[in-house]
């Protein structure tokens, strides 16, 4: 065990490791070199708003420390991995698109003052590459860019082995990478960017959008597809199938998502992409095509020793990244 | 002066920044703060190939220090700026693009060995970030990007206020992020690069290929322009005065360039972007329709304090910036 913590108590201590999602919120108990001891997870809710789902956390966290049978000594401190824009300085999330009302919330105070225990907080895109980088797909690599393909499009980007946050510490969005000038309208206020074609949202939307024209053109025509309900998965499944309707849109999601992974091989040279993220549960039917797009169409010199590869720890990337985070802050 | 260097001689040592460009090769005795005591050009000539050019650079060098009335041990050493692919640890240029015949080329060691002083060798587009981060425009930013404009579009990304090089010593290629992936076939393979659209080689090669599509459908179609050896300030000049033949194409090398910044800005969250080389020489009439673009495309959260403006060194930002980075190195 690690002298430094033997004055605290004989047993290894752990970290928390939290991942505030939109959909869900993920809570790990942490072991000092990675490993997942427990981990649970909740719905966020987040509709019901940001006190509620403050408390919703604080609830959980005491459970996992209860169910742990150690106690808060045992307990170095707790990992958050949260979306932004947020400054992991102070801790405080400035807003986050898929929590509506978090405006300027001091998250990293708030449970730490609950707690007592020390906080960081980072950006979940960051904590799932950092969480890639220590225990996943690229360890051991320096440079590399970790797309998360959700509901949005994230991405971390590890320069030199350090996170690179940018000048408002909210660099990395590899969603908001233009590929088509003329593309549609995006909610960041931009056009035509990666996350319109290639998410999970700008599928739907998509999907939508041609039922909504074809039945413009044709008031008979019935999709046969419920476009608002749709599982990702089915999607592509039903592309793979041959079906007219959603064919062309995932083709679109793939090919936009390789042109976005050759303009960031080009721009920064990195060892390792890395994707992670529901998109990515796609497995080889995703990277087989999206690597083929891009060892046809960027840089030779800049392929040389490039690897694409899907992450290793699913859902676990981003408590796993944040623990270490928390580790290595101390 | 530096105490470091008092047992060498009691002036103030200089350093030799060098610019090894396709068209011309320009060559600086610097002063430890940066200021160009001397400066000379010569033209590359560049088809005569490496030995000639490599006899031209020493024999330049040799004349530089002669006429500075110094001698070598008031020479703390020189700093080159090259084309690369290079390996900056090694000064080996691995090839030039421009440079035919330029593979595998010790340059560094062979400059060092002549002249008996130590050497280092950077790329030029880094170095012309560099020179403008120390001298220029950007003094006292760390995370820029610097787009060189010029027969090619280059790049150098200076983060967290270093040079970032990715992971074969080639990260910055700027000139090919993908703004079409239906755009025209690149040289380096890819397909809608932004150099295709923006650099003075895709503007004129636009212009050409507008010229032979517009002869095949009318043979006595007469362009009216020489647009193999049109200067690139005359394109602009005759877009401004509404001449249909080069508009479009002008308006699409800014439009593609102001897109290209967009991604820049969301993906790396700079606090400024530096404009340089010859497409920069049109100033604010380039600068101010780029910005507009920019600040109603881009991420509100990364527009806050966001700078695009001109570089400040012009045709000096290369030999500065090399010099800059030998003062450091040592």
């Amino acid at each position: 065990m690690n002298a430094a913590h033997s004055h605290r108590s004989e047993k290894e201590p752990f970290t928390i490791g939290v991942d505030m999602g939109g959909t869900k919120i993920g809570i790990a108990l942490i072991s000092c070199c990675g490993e997942i001891e427990d981990y649970l997870k909740v719905p966020t809710d987040a509709e019901q708003g940001k006190e509620v789902i403050i408390n919703k956390l604080k609830e959980q966290l005491h459970r996992i420390i209860k169910r742990s049978e150690t106690d808060l000594t045992n307990i170095s401190g707790i990992g958050i991995a949260a979306p932004g824009p947020l400054n992991p300085e102070t801790g405080v999330i400035h807003s986050a698109p898929n929590l509506p009302g978090w405006i300027e919330v001091p998250l990293g105070q708030m449970i730490s003052k609950a707690f007592q225990l020390p906080v960081i907080v980072e950006n979940d895109a960051n904590a799932a590459a950092w969480g890639e980088k220590m225990y996943g797909a690229a360890q051991g690599i320096n440079d590399m860019v970790c797309l998360t393909l959700g509901t949005g499009i994230g991405g971390g980007l590890i320069l030199n082995g350090k996170i690179y946050s940018g000048n408002n510490s909210i660099a990395g969005e590899v969603g908001h990478i233009v590929v088509n000038k003329d593309g549609p309208r995006c909610h960041c206020g931009g056009y035509g960017c990666l996350e319109a074609y290639s998410s999970a949202t700008g599928i739907k939307d998509r999907i939508c959008h041609k039922i909504e024209e074809m039945q413009a053109a044709d008031p008979d025509f019935v999709p046969g597809i419920d476009a608002a309900h749709i599982k990702l998965a089915e999607t592509f499944q039903r592309a793979r199938q041959g079906d007219s309707l959603v064919k062309d849109i995932i083709e679109d999601a793939i090919t936009y998502l390789g042109i976005g992974i050759v303009t960031l091989v080009n721009l920064l040279n990195p060892e390792m992409i890395v994707l992670v993220g529901g998109i990515a549960n796609e497995g080889d039917q995703l990277l087989n095509p999206v690597k083929e797009l891009v060892f046809h169409r960027a840089m030779k010199s800049h392929l040389k020793g490039l690897k694409i590869v899907l992450g290793k720890l699913g859902e676990y990337a981003g408590v796993t990244g944040a623990a270490a985070l928390f580790q290595q802050s101390r």
